[in-house]
């Protein structure tokens, strides 16, 4: 059996021990041989390949980034595209088999091209954790302590200066980011997509914050929305002078706050960082149980199933229902959360 | 309302959080007061008690340690001891409840004084996460963390000078620690008490290792046991030499391995480090969540139960089936990561 | 002997060391007492004071932020403002001397009062090393680091998607956070406000790095100008559209690049994550040093003067002289670094 | 000009940084070739080389230990040894001149060796920052900070249990690790080899701290001596119940304490995990700068003299001068230090 396995999508820290966990796992369990497949889907549509062996993935495991590269190549589109031309390639480098991992664009591609046939297995890549079929997605982790990090860090000073400190980490769709390190840091508001809140809220946490003699920290999902502003405004939106907004929303929310409580406020994009650089043991763990899984699941012949974390077990689920629902922040883990507030 | 928090046992980090969750929760949600208990058991006994209020738990989520103090006192040993004494005492303080943060023998402790009228609900705090009900206890993940930097360190000057690191991390009757920082840290084998291993084999992979052209890395629980050794030798134990050992099972085994492969071996004992200081993220908000929930079992009035970790809610649990049995590495955790050995 | 201590300006990892280390040097080598300053001169101004005793600063080494606050605040606006007044609040407080903390600013007004008789010594704060009388002072260290795991983080995104990334460090009129974290980080230009740029020269180093089949990682300081543009456009400033800019510079350079390479390009900005938070060991121990050579300046009675660190001594230098001159980025630095652009 | 570069001796962080400023700056200013040697000198005497351009020195500026191994050999003894035998060996490869990366020991051959005609020149490497002609040496910093993270962690459980913490870092005969990662934790006392103390002198410390209600942490150099007892006992030596002792000072010194004081006191040794990993940012700036000097030294015919750091300079010094003495830790820093002791 001769494995191909590509990444694809945004950098998520753990995509190399995926891959490692993949290798070794067969290697020494089921003795098949593996194929880098470069840039994701691109490498698969355009015969991009590398060789991938043990000796490639040594030390992968503590290593951000992937190796074979990654891409937002879509595998329906262009020259070679689409599942008949992809079984062709594949055919002519003898891959039996492509373990593909990525987030949920990934992961419907690969459903639909196990639909024609092709024979693949997923592992679901998302630094946001917004797919619900698996408790956590490895890279969410990681993401979590680095925003953590930043948010001890902008605490001290908002303390100094008496200001307040708007953190804004990654999350699209979903807040969890923002949730976990929001309560880690200890923040006084979490504002996330699932739960849009006016400004005259925010404003009334930060003042019963400063009322009793703090600095506000608030902790911000980059897709979060204010109640009272159309999408167009607040979500990609204009910024509070209505031009085209460069910035993120805590650059939006941070002037609002400033102008209505007379507190200097100050906003903080924490970007890629959270999305690179070495995975947490947490993070290295996960993803090598899920390599490792994933070749189980390709020799169990699993096509359209992706590996999935629950409680502590690696399950596999069909790819179908996994991206049927996102994993939003529910309500009770807000009210949770929410208890802390102000 | 007037709960009284306890902290006992060994340092663990996410006490502070767990105290600063219920405090915050307790406050918010029920309005009620807390009073706390200094150095677990012997606080209640002796009525050691001091403020613990909104203002007492400022910060605390990123604090390790316990600002309550601890102490290994058994509530059923010495002058004032005993279920009727203590209730005087919490009459005497006028405290409703009891939130008693410990391990194993502070929660069996705990029931048997539910079982004598007390309300007392528990927090499980095992940094080596032995305890079965729950998936993960708070400060497990910080430890694996710092056991995996220290992984990552030691491998660099392995790998400089072509010579077997032996690390040795906390772990007194089950793997966890070794199996998920080993994973981590790429260890080419792990060691737990879980699985007896002969020093033949231990050399097997250390020479498997050397053949392929690398440094050996292992990673060992204290309590490993070698397996044609009695438990006199090996564990707690007589050296190499025959003598009353003074260290751990680390340095017990590095010259056994050197004398045998004729590898420079050299064993590094991680220690206290390992339970000491800033929680992680994942641990801030696990400790935080538990202390809110137990707050909340307080009010639901669940004497003699604890809060608990399963998949990614929080439960409360029967203490008496909480400490029925360890959480050991099972088989298949320990099958998977021997895949990776040698 | 009873001395005042204040902060004054931005947030820097150490202010609380420097704290520490004159309230413990001079309450045991000098038996003298100490009294906080709050708030920077405004507390000097208004006569707003905390106690300030050794358990004040117990833990105080390694915790990030000032416990006595910081502002703005000039001590000749205002009223009671002035030397006059200054002394007087003093007098009525019994301060016999004030130790500054602060950046040029701070220092200079502190010159222009021991000119008119104030007892004052200066401890110089600027997190960007732009001083030049001392060697180094405390925060740039920590800056640095963090900058650098920022700059390890982002690469790694970089080469998964063979992207451009162009990291913004803080440096407003000096390039030593860049110049550093950039060698560190294997930067493969560093731009500083010392030595201007055109873009094309920025773009023929990016175009370098990726037709060696790399993925570019550039650092900017915060007051990098581009040559060909005015100030007014790179600076403070337009943006690539002519409309008044709101981001750093890297948000300015990052799609001109793209434009003209046709590389993906990524600013981020890292912002006050380079100012707050736990100081490095590095800045702890040069802080705690500052702190007590403070309390010898004023025993010796050397107002006017500031300490500053020298090869691997602390010695005393006059505020008039330290402040005559920025610590730029030398042309002999840039040219040592510049061997490793491209 | 083809230059061959070794490293020798213990693992130091920031040796792969010296090698990476090296080669590029010798293939960029001098167009200069390099060769690696393998394994110190023995590379060198036994003629085992490996390639080593700007390829292979990709990304090393931030990974920890040696891409070309190390070892203890000493260039005179074995066969193929001698100055003599080493230049034929050099002329074979068509090696021209040697950069040798080591401690005192390495640095000494290196000076015999060019002594007898032979083409080298030293950068030094020393954790311990013993070596005098240097302000600072790479990897010192990294090993202050690992070590001071370690106190940090260790304090919070010493407060949790009120108990003592004896932690030994590295430093076999100065005390430079111990002096600045003790004021960077906040040490209560610090124990060098150049200050022999006696257990009474640490006691009362000890019981200074615990009566002010502190938890006392204390800060041990390996190579520390106790005043009282002969350097057999103490040094590597003989443990507390007259058995040749196996474990650190700090496990010699923890029971004498807990004895004397009736404080229950635990020993914890970093060891190695103190000279592996990755460098710290300082530590990456200051090989790489090396490095490159080491370079110029080359083309300027510097043969026998060693590159070190002076103030924020990088210079050249005689080999045989920069060797004659030990950098010990000074009567006045270490005065400085007692201040904050007890």
């Amino acid at each position: 059996m001769k494995i191909g396995i590509l990444t694809s999508g945004g950098d998520c820290p753990g995509l190399n021990a995926v891959i490692r966990g993949a290798v070794l796992k067969g290697g020494r369990a089921y003795d098949s041989e593996f194929v880098g497949i470069r840039n994701g889907w691109r490498g698969l549509v355009q015969g991009e390949f590398m060789k991938l062996d043990r000796h490639s993935v040594r030390g992968l495991s503590r290593q951000g980034g992937t190796i074979l590269g990654s891409s937002r190549t879509n595998p329906y589109e262009g020259e070679n595209a689409g599942p008949e031309n992809i079984q062709k390639t594949m055919d002519a480098e003898g891959i039996d088999a492509v373990i593909a991992i990525g987030g949920e664009g990934t992961l419907t591609a690969a459903r639909r091209l196990t639909d024609a046939g092709l024979k693949i297995v997923g592992v679901p890549k998302t630094i946001d954790n917004d797919l619900a079929a698996t408790d956590y997605s490895f890279g969410f982790n990681t993401a979590v302590e680095i925003a953590t990090e930043a948010i001890d860090r902008l605490r001290t000073t908002a303390d100094s200066h008496g200001r307040c400190m708007i953190v804004e980490v990654m999350g699209r769709h979903v807040g969890w980011i923002a949730l976990h390190s929001g309560m880690a840091g200890g923040a006084h508001a979490i504002l996330v997509p699932e739960q849009p809140q006016t400004i005259e809220q925010i404003c009334e946490w930060v003042e019963s914050v400063r009322d009793r003699g703090r600095a506000p920290v608030l902790v911000v999902s980059e897709g979060f929305l204010l109640a009272e502003m159309g999408e167009a405004h607040s979500h990609k939106g204009l910024d509070a002078f209505n031009r085209p907004r460069l910035g993120g929303i805590s650059e939006l929310i941070a002037p609002m706050v400033e102008e209505r409580t007379g507190i200097e406020s100050r906003a903080t994009v924490l970007g890629h960082t959270q999305r690179g650089g070495a995975p947490s043991a947490y993070d290295r763990v996960l993803a090598t149980r899920l390599g490792m899984a994933a070749v189980d699941a390709v020799f169990d012949e699993k096509w359209g199933s992706m590996v999935a974390l629950k409680g502590t077990d690696i399950h596999t689920v069909s790819i179908a229902d996994a991206t049927m629902d996102l994993n939003r922040v529910t309500q009770a883990r807000y009210d949770e959360a929410a208890v802390l507030f102000g």
